[in-house]
């Protein structure tokens, strides 16, 4: 059976990077990885390193995303909560047998990684991206 | 200057331990540590490891706490972020020095852990908890 190993990252939807490092870095003392434009997300994104996991500042860059949205509904906050799977693709499967709703029954793939998001309704609320290094 | 370690926990409002259960444990496959009552939060709280952190599953206990209001204001989800330090207290007494708006300007004891709350206006919408293992 596919093993959730750890948590990737939390994804916080910002309107303004530079004001939330703010907190961020200079309130907490956290180091930036860095900071990167992700056109696949429409997004710029702070990758913030906290022990294994990540905190990750999205800025959406246009009005049509997820995030966008959440932003314009919610106010910033934090969007999803992504946890690190050994094998996405058997877990896909498993809770697709198991009737958990899925926003994306197969994985998608880019480099290095393969992601997916499991609807929130399945989630008690919670937008739940999966992930796996490859 | 005191460190962020790592994400101890994040903490997820449900209206109903079981139900949420059926996704976390049932559906991702992760093992419940133990699901308690915690009469200091007035909820019940199921701990459920993932890597070095943890998912908590709050459920209210009473109308008036805080993950009670954000259940009928916002409906079921991710309620706040806890963050692990080295030295909660010099952390508290700098993010203050910063001008970093605290809900505990002091840590609160309980046996085996200090904890204290930053507001979300200070940390872009994410109600962060700051704590520490003693």
């Amino acid at each position: 059976m596919a093993k959730v190993c750890k948590i990737n990252h939390v994804a916080i939807a910002v309107p303004d990077i530079d004001g939330a490092l703010g907190f961020w870095r200079d309130g907490l003392g956290l180091e930036v990885h860095h900071v990167e434009e992700v056109p696949s997300q429409k997004a710029v994104v702070a990758f913030i390193p906290v022990g294994e996991s990540e905190v990750e500042l999205v800025k959406p860059t246009a009005d049509d995303t997820g995030t966008a949205k959440f932003l314009a509904e919610r106010g910033p906050g934090m969007h999803h909560l992504c946890l690190e799977v050994d094998d996405i693709d058997a877990m896909l499967v498993e809770l697709k047998a198991k009737g958990v709703r899925l926003i994306n029954e197969t994985a998608l793939e880019l480099p290095g990684r393969k992601m997916a998001f499991i609807h929130p309704k399945a989630a008690g609320g919670v937008l739940v991206e999966l992930y796996q290094l490859t």
